[in-house]
């Protein structure tokens, strides 16, 4: 940046009214946050550091050896989902029109918040929360909780302050760790499945924030709407592309070592259905392709394979994601209109039908391999439910922050050339 | 996207004809392709789940392990050449002004319907094919498939309906795998080198697509011609840096796992030759820059050095990769205005100067490695054959499905805004 | 591209000075490269070869098979950082207006010089280069010298001919491997402690891009300055994304295995506290967010990082984020504007705002470690003045080519469409 283009830019500030106190208590948050994980203070920071130590200091034994290539392996799937969640996220969100640099530091943001703060709390003591923080597994199901976030950010996109992210983000990690804890650790619902995350994660931040966007619809009544040009499209359709080439990585994370190839190619499978199937219903419903159900729903089969990603063979896979695909374009063409009146909100970028039903139907679709329909359903329902009326909380709380000056636009955050 | 921006598109859909029963004989396809590999009805795909259930419930064995983390490892490798296939091709292709969308549908749709069917494909009984579907080898071999399916629509890029793209994938997965088995499993061509697919893979996309377009000419005559601008061509960058970039891994896919290093390394001096030449000759041979040659001749070291990569040393590896660059640009300087004659057919992407000529002087190389010119010449001569006459046989078979609307345009396919 | 285009473009050429003796000069230098890598000529290729030969002849034993599930995980990393090398640092510097073209051209052509001259330098005899060349610490390593590289031309990007970066390239080589064999082997600096590269690569990469350009103001003086659009801003923070999310690669690169993980997360974990920091006082100080901070600052904390990146604990890594995102933004808004002055020159990245005080900030850090106050400040120092030193030299020697017709734009170097 050179000096001349600096003085330019300076002319242009406007005194916008920037909350001093607000970004200093974030930043305070982050700070004991970073405090809390010091291992004097944190006995499960320090146990997973000394295992580390001890590993290296001990054995050259076979078995450490594989525990230690298994968690790089795990590794590399961890950088994979890094991926889907910035650029994959972040670019798919840059479809509005005059909006990239807020989509962007949004998702900046919001990784940069979930990451932490999902390990933090889960470092502290308490009989569920007694394992060791600083492993592989944590650092995945962190940014399980990233991608779940995203989600949510994703319906009322465009229409909050920069700083409502951020708050959301804050208030969204325990709300999130609470629906995981209560359908996966808590005992309520054994035998549920979902391995690659259909409901706790997809379902979940997708309700959470249609939760975050009901009855907001009247604040923003008489204010520009949302647009999209063929560039803003493209980068759209990059994040789009990303996002599918790593899902694999995504519902394979967690699985066992010798289930990742089937997970991989059930996903792969999965995409290539829901991928054709968008293709063939994007014509015939609207009678010519929208390129918003390209760079969605042929995501929707990665969504809908989450649940039984480890348990099924990739001929049902192709089936689920065929199916995927066709309701996650029924959702954009028909459905998405009839929803945005019932729950008098906007979804900027349709979450209800990539993440919300897509997932549910992927939940359901796990009974055929459990056999047990009334757990899967409840955990479904309740996943669902826990999502809204969270979200709808953090919905009220974020609108105590005020609204957003210039909605779809980053003209009221950024400085922009010209 | 918001219910207004809903309403003002319906508006501007046109009464074009949506050829449903073709659309839905796709379908078809793909639902049969699906139930073919469903376990109860499919010997190899139930023995390759077995496989994997046998291993996870008996030995915590080291050979176990072992081969666990190979297909680990070589997943790892799978999805790189995901990124190629979709962000790589899709991208490189998005160069033509004001095609996009269709670019990047079509890579979409292309890997979609190349990687499953292959699979299904090489699930069928028979001698040759006796080997389980449900690994992670298919999976690679079927993403090679997928490139050479990719390289070859680069031919035809910017005049085909987005149904022709389909038939033409859906046509050229048999042709490849004819190919594949003729070469590399009928042993008649014992000895043969091409551990990185030169001929297999690039050679017989490029000379599959050329066959395509041959005597096409005519029909696009008075149509608007192909168009580029900087911004089209950034994106088209982008996809040529992930394709560079992930291309060690395409190499060395499939390698002995102790050989997979050298085999990187040897990739990736042979591209840093190519790029550097194409720098040199670049200038030289226009007396300014050609972006295109930088976005594609950079990328031809890595088609050359497919055949040898595993098998010569870094040194030769940047020789090799040094002509490989001086000659795409040459093909994309000089020769490609004779060929176009020659064939009376555009060649859009230019894959005989990055594909078809770097492939066959990989394939010529490998001679002084096998020390066996016949067998390495009959084998890229035969290859070269199949591939025109096959894509030949093709292009009269989609031409029967009509005449894109407005060539280089995603108008006549996609919702456009505004 | 199509005949009618080729004649179009052929009109364009303008009769420029093409300097063909130099072009050629170059192309010699690479092809003399390639022949010192031959394994006949030279001992340390032979011997890597032979090493992966004997391996595959004899041993199928557990060890062998770790040493090459390890290898084969860091290759992982390597084509990481290639990511960042390519898509990272190339699209990062696409934020100059109308240089698109020449800032990804250069990023390709200083990675296809840095690579493989650093490794052929290296594969030379002598008591310090006897490890074999052909192993993957050494492609590493070589990618650091890269990194490091583009680093430095980020100072003059947009006013170097594309032959001043070859030069450049071919100059910063021989010196980076003199300041890493000074600092890290040549036992003057024992206990220095520097793992993820603070100080070796980014503030080497930083003092040297600074040293080429001091007092090359006044060549400049009433040129045309530096612009960016939304466009190319977000092709930037493309670039930016694929730094952060790759970045726990870099730092992992060559930690111990059982390290990897733990390193990881302490790398994710400052560039989430970057993040952060950047946004809250690109805020505070500026009044609105500039997308300048948001892509480069951010990335301050994995900068900060490398010096401890394997040896501190989350908690830590998070403060350090923290500082460096704060540091790096300061730099950016206040130190900069100064900095130019008193070099009198433009850093046109700001490569002093996050590589150069962000890497000596983690290079002091690092004492809180080593407890070695001495020889840690005495390694920042001696790096910083070697850089200079070096850079300023390397800056007289390419002003002997000329300057740039046209700073900032790509038109004198390549064809532009229309």
């Amino acid at each position: 940046m050179t000096e001349h283009s600096l003085k330019k830019q300076s002319k242009k500030v406007q005194p916008t009214s920037v909350n001093k106190k607000l970004l200093l208590s974030f930043l305070l948050i982050f700070i004991v946050a970073a405090l809390v994980l010091v291992p004097s203070f944190n006995h499960n920071v320090a146990s997973g550091i000394s295992a580390i130590n001890a590993e290296s200091l001990t054995t050259p034994a076979a078995t450490s050896q594989f525990s230690t290539i298994y968690d790089t392996l795990k590794y590399e799937r961890s950088i994979h989902i890094l991926a889907m969640l910035l650029v994959g996220f972040g670019f798919l969100m840059v479809f509005v029109r005059n909006h990239g640099y807020s989509s962007i530091t949004a998702t900046f943001l919001v990784v940069s918040i979930a990451i932490p703060m999902y390990m933090v709390i889960k470092s502290f003591g308490g009989e569920e929360f007694s394992m060791s923080t600083i492993n592989i597994d944590t650092l995945l199901f962190a940014e399980f909780a990233a991608a779940s976030l995203l989600i949510a950010i994703g319906a009322p996109l465009g229409r909050l302050k920069m700083d409502q992210y951020v708050a959301m983000g804050l208030l969204f990690v325990p709300a999130y760790i609470f629906n995981e804890w209560l359908i996966l650790e808590s005992g309520l619902f054994k035998g549920f499945l979902d391995t690659g995350g259909s409901i706790v994660i997809h379902a979940f931040g997708a309700y959470f924030g249609l939760g975050v966007i009901a009855n907001t619809l009247s604040r923003f009544k008489n204010d520009p709407v949302c647009e999209n040009t063929p560039s803003t499209n493209q980068f759209c359709l990059l994040g789009s592309m990303i996002l599918w080439l790593f899902w694999p990585s995504f519902t394979s994370a967690i699985v066992a070592p010798d289930r990742v190839v089937l997970t991989a190619i059930n996903t792969i499978f999965a995409l290539c259905g829901a991928t054709f199937a968008t293709y063939v219903f994007s014509k015939i419903i609207r009678g010519k392709l929208e390129i918003e159900d390209i760079a969605n729903a042929a995501l929707a089969g990665g969504v809908a394979i989450g649940s039984t990603c480890d348990m099924t063979t990739p001929g049902y896979a192709l089936l689920i994601g065929i199916a995927a695909g066709a309701l996650s374009v029924i959702g954009y063409s028909i459905i998405a209109p009839k929803l945005e009146k019932l729950i008098k909100g906007t979804d900027t970028c349709g979450i209800n039908n990539l993440h919300g039903m897509p997932g549910i139907l992927g939940g359901i679709v796990a009974i055929f391999i459990t056999g047990r329909p009334f757990v899967q359903l409840s955990g479904i329902l309740v996943t669902v439910c826990v999502a809204f009326i969270l979200g709808k909380v953090t919905g009220t709380v974020i609108n105590l922050l005020g609204k957003k000056e210039i909605p779809y636009s980053d003209e009221d955050e950024f400085f922009l050339a010209e």
